[in-house]
């Protein structure tokens, strides 16, 4: 006799005479059937370990023993990955990509950084003498290390990093110093007591010259013992909004010595009388940093699937007031308020996956040229990264808070998880590029296009402005062309403000500082210009059953529209919209909320995250969210006894004391 | 001699030749000279007494001692409050406004339910005698109560509840049962671990007839030894996204008897015989209703407040990056960019308050009339509050994280205490009438209104409608005019929504569920309609000098340009906006900016937020960011030893396991 399992009836109801293949969605957002399968396996592998398991929800514990617990799945994790099938690092992207990492390491990894940025800067700044010194330490583990940047008053320009590394010749080494209080790194995951070598990214001065900001390889703590080497000073920053136990730490560098040898020279040179030798190319490290946004589009969406898949159950799950009156409390996603809430962000989920799926493409194909050393793809490359990064985390911040919201106080609960992919999430609005940065960035790419009538296939938009009719076509085609008119008239309306700007007698840089307002608008403009064509060409190009063409067709569609009732203004002022037009566009969306209702739990089910991932009893497969509600209150210590120790302490003589 | 005050260089010069007396803008937003003379004293009372500070910042400590750490905090402040010259329940009033409550209990406060609503709900829903009974005990702290509504399967819903309170005439008791898990009580504050009273609604059961929901004065543990009661199941739903010391709870009844008399009987009865006698006005709980929602609106701007203060005293000390090529790096705040996103936030803290000061002074304006019984009045005043509730709370929550945000990663710490306030205001959207809830209730007030040309003072505009030339004028006067025919223009295609709906063969209930998103778009619009016009209209009517009306007239005309901006859509579409005027409007908007930035810590110096309720070392008054961060991490447990013990568990043995 097999045992019985529970799924909640309405959520069966969902489920029945579902129109598409879920497998096909799975296997597309997976990039194939394989990955899938191989996906899969990886995922029981890991999750399937008792010891990988929290024995009580690390959010009861104090910051201390968070760390201390999720060191000792981290170093677990790290034996199972050594003996794992697939082998080490392949399987360490895969756990990254598929958001089990964070199914297992709630509350971040200790060693992340070692695998996330120290390897990668070994590799992409050591020559090959220093790569084989560490290289091998490293992948078995001999050593962590992490990878110090960002100083306690310096962020993103990196010309203000203020650690040196001044180098001696009498002795062959270069001397590193924190000539003040904000020249302390500040932020470095790992670095806090876990790491115990870093890449150190520091001014260098030699000759009586400072060089700019290089790496050097510095050993931070004793291989045996642990304790910091003398002269540096190394800590923990305290905790956060999210990712408590990323162990971000603190390191002062009172006079450090290193041998010359430590300067990664993979790109310059430091030569033993002092001699400082240039880079070749300065546009090689542009790869990574494309590279690395993708992979942070990637990540922000793969929280925000988890966000709506937790709150799309729960909404068909819960019951709530009435619609028609004498009736049964509907399920909550019956209304349209919750419909307009939660189907965005589930279109939303597709368009970013498309959009970073397609700049990855861009990328590799550029890759070919780049590697017989034409680098001219690269800047567009560069500005399409820091576009999407942008958008695709400030955006999936938004609407994780919306999934949340449209949850009630249950999504207030941490057991929702909720908070703590809001937290994830908008981490990456500050990291790898603050978005404000970025968007200006990615403005001036687009103002130098725009003026000089010259630039990379993204913004070739902004030089051969289409011609024609200037109507609205509210096909996903047409509107695509809204999109790109947006983009261009806001760019138009940057540039006339930059130029007033300068009529008014502003420096350049007065000039630009005072329009950022608008240069920013422009670049989101472009930004979303990428996603909603890369949306509706993806589609176009794919080869997906009539079914999923159809319902994926659906969300498109929703989501394109969606972004111009959001933002009307600027359809109105650039793109020549008019009132009937969007009352037009206002009940298209509400027809497709209607739509795509029926299909809602069936889609999310096609992101086959499985309830360990989920991490919440809201968004549990079965729907069986009051009792998993309840068993989550068990756990808490406070409910292990009726009555607290603290009630003899504090309340009963204040009870007592008749005030 | 007396030891030299720090204060960083560059707020000293922000501070500079000040235009206005900060000390005028603190009185207006007090309430009067003497109102900041008292809060001054009340704080410095509290904060003096070194017993009420944290030995260990909260954050660094597990749940259970959060807990507990905040009950010891929670019983002090109670004794301190006895013996405060102001007296008890006054005093406590004046904490909670000021902030100062959340500057000592930080985590919230577990004793706070039995003020806010256990104690209020006795004195509005108790007979004489049963206050009488009850009242002195509570005022006393000889018990301690809290006020159980909400169900783990039911909020918003009142009809909804499950739990049953059916009357025995054999014995003349009530008979409490949770019939389902789905009815236990689930978030009442302080039912976990520190409540043995409660206030408990349920639906009453007489005579084989359900009455509906009524209020029971349950005890929930024993007063000596704090059990729980035989029947009684209770115990606390585990950590939230904030306010984890709140001590929220859970209830169920297993068949618990209570005397009849512990049904509160102000408003209905039930005799011995068991006849149910109905209450004679069901309006009175419209004006506990208006007042909570008052608060919570007063709350959420005190918090936006403090957000405010703290990136804007941030920005000005934090440099970054280069505007002119070889300058010193610039003052954040000097970003146009920065400026977008802190100079609307802190417009908006006035917007907000004089909004919430002048529904308040127009329910006390009702108050009069109501106490002779006519109550015609009150339908406008809650519609009003439930406006203006859910539009501060979902603003002021955004608002909060874009200033957190402005602050890059610093702010992401939780000793920026942003994430604190963010998880306060963050929760106003749903507790206290869930926002989208209200937003449908504002909106068939409005639909009614528009259609039937009849509803109170509020809504008046949408039945006298103003005549005249549709030309945009944007004086702050004419601006409100526009805000008008956009709260117009929205209810009206609202109810063409509803009428397409109808003509489609919906039933009522379907076309307004089909026409919810218009609906909520029509009630937010009447929102920032009053928000606006109590904005433009208070500054006209008070008596404040020339030089302080000037810089608030400023933020004045910011805020409410910025909002259309924001949603410029809704103004081409209902208030015949056009390109010029957009552009005219955005070209304003950023002088002011510029107009604005030199006086923004001046300002926000105005708002007279002491160290201790900022509870921020990037917000202090001296400007001492990096020291004061670097003090924070230095009392982080991990910090007090070089290396944790985990090291030797957990890393050294993968160190040296050469994988």
């Amino acid at each position: 006799m097999t045992k019985e399992i529970y799924e909640n009836p309405d959520l069966k109801k969902e489920r029945q005479n579902c129109p598409f293949n879920k497998e096909e969605i799975t296997n597309f957002l997976d990039g194939g059937k394989e990955k899938t399968t191989e996906r899969r396996q990886l995922e029981t592998y890991i999750l399937s370990d008792e010891q990988l398991k929290d024995a009580v929800p690390m959010e009861y514990l104090s910051h201390a023993d968070k760390y201390a617990e999720e060191l000792r799945k981290s170093c677990l994790l790290m034996h199972k990955l050594a003996d794992s099938p697939a082998g080490q690092v392949q399987t360490l992207r895969a756990l990254m990509g598929a958001g089990l990492g964070s199914a297992i390491l709630k509350e971040g990894n200790p060693i992340a950084l070692h695998y996330v940025m120290f390897i990668p800067a070994l590799m992409g700044q050591g020559t090959v003498e220093q790569q084989a010194k560490w290289l091998e330490k490293a992948y078995n583990l001999n050593i962590i290390g992490t990878y110090a940047q960002t100083e306690l008053g310096h962020g993103t320009f990196l010309r203000g990093l203020e650690t040196k590394a001044t180098y001696d010749p009498v002795t062959k080494e270069f001397v590193l110093e924190s000539p003040s209080l904000t020249a302390y790194k500040w932020w470095p995951g790992s670095l806090g007591k876990t790491a115990n070598y870093a890449v150190v990214m520091a001014q260098l001065y030699t000759k009586g010259k400072c060089e700019g900001i290089h790496p050097f390889m510095v050993q931070l703590r004793d291989e045996e013992t642990h304790e910091p080497l003398p002269g540096i000073l190394v800590g923990e920053i305290g905790p956060k909004l999210g990712m408590n136990t990323n162990d971000n730490g603190y390191l002062g560098f009172d006079k450090v010595r290193i041998p010359r040898e430590q300067l990664l020279m993979k790109h310059s040179q430091v030569l033993e009388d002092g001699t400082y030798v240039k880079p070749t190319n300065s546009k090689l490290s542009y790869g990574t940093m494309v590279f690395v946004r993708v992979v942070v589009c990637q990540d922000v969406t793969v929280n925000l699937r988890k966000a709506v898949t937790i709150a799309t159950r729960y909404s068909c799950v819960r019951r709530q007031s009435e619609l028609k009156p004498g009736d049964r409390e509907p399920q909550v996603m019956d209304y349209q308020a919750q419909q307009h809430k939660l189907l965005p962000p589930l279109a939303a989920t597709f368009g970013f996956q498309l959009a970073a799926d397609h700049l990855w493409n861009l990328y590799n194909t550029a890759n070919n040229s780049m590697e017989q050393g034409d680098m001219e793809l690269l800047p567009d490359l560069h500005g399409l990264s820091c576009a999407l990064k942008a958008l695709c985390s400030s955006e999936a911040a938004n609407f994780v808070e919306t999934c949340r919201q449209s949850c009630g106080g249950h999504g207030y609960m941490s057991c929702s998880n909720f908070p703590r992919i809001y937290g994830q999430v908008t981490a990456a609005i500050t990291y790898e590029g603050e978005n404000t940065v970025l968007w200006l960035q990615v403005a001036r790419y687009l103002v130098k296009t725009r003026k000089e009538k010259s630039g990379g296939l993204s913004v070739k938009y902004l030089i051969d402005e289409e011609k024609g009719p200037r109507t609205v076509d509210t096909t996903p085609e047409g509107i695509v062309k809204l999109y790109r008119r947006v983009a261009v008239g806001l760019v138009d309306i940057a540039i006339a403000e930059l130029e007033n700007n300068s009529r008014k007698g502003y420096a350049p840089h007065d000039a630009w500082n005072h329009a950022a307002v608008h240069l920013i608008k422009a670049a989101q403009a472009h930004a979303r210009l990428f996603v909603v064509e890369s949306f509706v060409d993806s589609l176009k190009g794919s080869r997906l059953s009539a079914p999923v063409r159809a319902i994926l067709s659906q969300l498109c569609e929703l989501f394109i529209i969606y972004w111009i009732l959001d933002r009307s203004g600027d359809f109105f002022l650039c793109a020549n919209l008019k009132k009937e037009d969007l009352l037009q566009l206002n009940s298209k969306y509400v027809q497709l909320l209607a739509a795509i209702r029926p299909q809602a739990v069936n889609i999310v089910d096609s992101f086959d995250l499985r309830d360990e991932i989920l991490g919440s009893p809201l968004g549990c497969w079965d729907g069986n969210v009051y009792q998993r509600l309840f068993d989550e209150a068990a756990k808490s210590p406070l409910n292990q006894k009726n009555v607290h120790e603290s009630f003899h302490k504090y309340l009963k003589p204040l009870l007592k004391s008749n005030l």
